[in-house]
């Protein structure tokens, strides 16, 4: 039985929060947030104590592991701390939107060989999953092309993308997470981007839609489209091409029902409309992944080092945009 | 190069003069039909020469072939008159309303010999023969079991179903050789029969929609479901399931293009709408096949007794809806 | 929250009695099974007491409900004892193989106007359900006809098929009950069965592979396919047509991906293998329904009667096959 | 009826011819080639005369067009004399290799105001064509994403890509077209090359795989994906994306069967292999429209200008490649 602290009880700390209660190997002792009413209906919900400030978890010795889902700016100060007073961590992502800090942190940490896991959910969805065993397996032999298709049903709230460090680090970052999941680590990117959803993203500094191209150290390309905003739902595929062939994973839906109709025939649901429920399962999966790295010891199959790298592409992403060079990575 | 008359120049008449007009190996010598009209219309759209009565064609020593196209109740005239002529014969289905009828020309016309080839124009379809030729290869193992889907995009007049001999005669009946087809001869026959679609059929003392159960010599298990009524087009498909798997041919629609939208996903076009847009290529291949029987004297795929087994597996299916009893042919 | 007993601890027993366990408002207080060791793996598992017999169960006045997992012979005895006792029932289907036996029952429990629900656990899946209320909501018009898909991917064990009543009481009846939630009550039955799969099934007395056309008191007409062997899973389906449409409810697979190669493109996964991993969210389903019943003193939607026809139509199934009629039902 | 010669009687050539003679408002004349058997094969399947020369041709009176299916380098040169003799000229692609050669041969024969189609033959695939005009026609809105896959099933002979103007020039320009053809003009190109299917090809100076980014002068963006080698067959893929949702048109295959089994379920056919393959209804309909233009002296389609433009695009994707810049047209 692994305790348990959740630090952020938004949206997506809740869900963790909740995620955690229910998992027969997990215990959920704590949870805090600065917004007193968001901490005490998470705690309400799944009867963990509402701690009166970070300090009384790192100082709790029953706590082995934390879980930061706070906003952005806070998640290297807790993680430090949270390492420093000997837990385990899981991070939402990003790790930070400041490369330079992500990599101070580390070397201020390294020495305690941390388990730290970074929150890129999607590894843990299982039809991905199954689509890089398959790669791994020789299905479609040497891998040379990946295309990954993500789209989000609508954009976040203005106030949001004003600090979410744009698209490309708040969005695409799980793209590039997935592109080295796929292929490995990636030698040179460029990226296109474009305001074609909302005038609002525009004059807010952002773009709102985006092409980009990866080269993997492999050699094999990939190719990433995204968008603020799709009709049909929460639109997330990936296709991976090689020399004996291709595997598609597909879009999810509620149910299987299919309609025939006078306008239209083999009319599906729209596609499961956003990350949690898309993902839900996925998020299980990561939380019992990370259960089973602290319960043994063992490394976390995406670190540290791959927050940072998926930071750094998303870097080259923009510099790229602003240059219109293909960025080369070392 | 098989020179041919059309007999008959109603819709399909006048499909099959084209598609022997536009034939590498075969000529169109002659058209007619009784309606002046509808063979002087056909004459003009292939160049053949419009007979002034069957008598001119069975008479020209030349003309090797005949297609019979007319009225369901002039075919077993013209098929004994063709035949006795030294003529190859591709008659459309049904041969005839009367079992008894279609059994006493044989009796009279085998002697010959002759070249006789019914219009069960489905088998020549490309998916339904691959799938027929993928059950002999063996890809299912044993065939147990095959679903029959047969909905027409909508009713015939009904000055038509006055004189068609019933749904099971005239639309079933292509269902019927299917299933022979793919499995054999029949050895029981239960029918079901509705009215759905328009009490005007009813009225006409006919049924607008069927569920039919046959068992095969072999033992495998057969249903058809039949409507003269589909929204969605010209609902055609056939699944075939074995020890080791299943095979489907499904409809077939006039381009790939799927829209995703806000209310529905993958959605493709309405199905092909009717037998001849559905049908074209089969009908190539049926007349591809003809010409080579004629040219090789071999004898046909579908022969004289396809068109009595289908005709009688109708009478069997008629019996029993009457009755409610499973029907046993010998 | 809602106290339960399950009564049966084999492998649907054990499945209903962990998802009670996690049901966040029912609480399992007893487990029971002749097999010792059945009934203490599944206590082990849930944290519920294992009961010594079942009146200790019955005499437990804050067990509300009482779930009947236990074989079908005892179905009949536990029923009335538990309804007498006050409990609430949910009762494994088939309540019993005998119609005579069901309809005694009913008549001397009826008074007390007991909450009796039956586990036609496919009334709870969420494709069927959706394909249901969109027939409601009017999306295809009149419903016409039906077509149920129904194939397990391997037959019982024989010992199972000797005491199962055979295959339209242990296997159809979830089809039968299916045509009756989509279609209503039913008004004729024709059934044809073959030994296909397997002699020692033929041996054992029963029959491996079935077709069934059902007419409903509305006029529209069903088709059932069934098998006790399915190559590529567990083929569970449902199409219903009508007169302006038709909706599909079709196979579900662990993961989205599909493989193009060389010799086959878009291949999917095989289709999920038997009915716990099918249907695990419906029998969710079905758990928090009848919790809510319970809760709320509210009648089931699949109640006693249900369970009643569905062996009435099995019945009438079995006599067909045996006569060649159509059996028809007042 | 629009009399044709037709020059080149390679693999391309010789379908041009064939289709001209099947079409019902054409006559083949004439054919031409270099190579004496070539040309006496050709006229043999189509009973054209062969003709001794190229003046032979051009000044045949009763030739109104002329059809261009020679070697590449070739192009140009019977270009401007087929124009010079008062022919209207179906070109294939590319027009040339050299894009200055390409706007001399325009400035010499504007005045004419010639009737030049060049031969785009995907803009005359049914789907792709249903695509577009759903597209116009608003189904989903604003047009801001298009993503093209192309993939050939093999890679030429090396002696071709030695001549070919390499994978830009002679693959991608198919695409660049298609991109034009969604999207209107192109304001920006980014490429990337990779050498993944055949070292040999890279032995010879070409790439065989790529990657490419457009920027529309609308503001949508468009990704291509290309390979030289696809184990599954031809893969001519199109997505468009926009406000209201997404239109796809996906690959076609020679029949509707499906095969599942214990490995794989809904397993399809191999895609039709190549171009002529899957391209011949596009074919057909591109020679209709050019007969067409022909005989109402109106301005093909696809036109010198849309030839220039793609092979513009070639020279942008090339240069990109060989920089890392993205390449701005003016």
């Amino acid at each position: 039985m692994v305790r348990f602290a959740v630090l952020g009880c938004g949206r997506i700390g809740r869900m963790h929060a909740l995620n955690l209660a229910r998992h027969p190997r997990a215990e959920l002792a704590y949870v805090y947030d600065v917004v007193d009413d968001a901490a005490a209906d998470t705690a309400d919900a799944t009867g963990a104590r509402r701690a009166a400030d970070i300090d009384e978890i790192l100082g709790a010795g029953h706590v082995e592991a934390v879980l930061i889902a706070s906003s952005t700016d806070t998640h290297l100060d807790l993680l430090v701390r949270a390492v420093e007073a000997g837990k385990a961590v899981l991070c939402e992502k990003p790790i930070d939107l400041d490369l330079a800090k992500v990599d101070a942190c580390w070397a201020r940490i390294k020495e305690r060989k941390p388990t730290v896991m970074v929150g890129f959910n999607r590894r843990f969805d299982a039809s991905f999953k199954a689509l890089r065993d398959r790669i791994r397996a020789g299905d479609i032999g040497r891998l040379e092309q990946v295309v990954i298709t993500s789209r989000d049903p609508g954009p976040p709230p203005l106030a949001y993308i004003e600090v979410s460090g744009g698209l490309f680090r708040d969005m695409t970052i799980h793209d590039f997470d997935m592109a080295r999941y796929l292929m490995g680590d990636i030698q040179a990117v460029h990226a296109t981007g474009a305001n074609l959803v909302d005038p609002a993203i525009k004059e807010a500094g952002d773009i709102d839609a985006a092409m980009i191209t990866l080269v993997a150290k492999s050699g094999a390309l990939c190719q990433i489209s995204n968008s603020r905003r799709c009709a049909y739902g929460y639109d997330q595929r990936i296709e991976a091409f090689g020399e004996k062939g291709m595997l598609q994973a597909g879009n999810q839906r509620p149910t299987t029902v299919s309609f025939w109709g006078a306008a239209a025939t083999e009319a599906r649901d729209p596609v499961l409309n956003f990350f949690i429920e898309r993902y839900t399962p996925a998020y299980h999966a990561e939380i019992d992944h990370f259960v089973d790295c602290v319960e043994k010891g063992a490394a976390p199959l995406v670190g540290y080092r791959d927050g940072r790298e998926a930071l750094r592409l998303a870097d080259a992403a923009l510099d790229s945009m602003r240059t219109g060079q293909t960025i080369r990575l070392d």
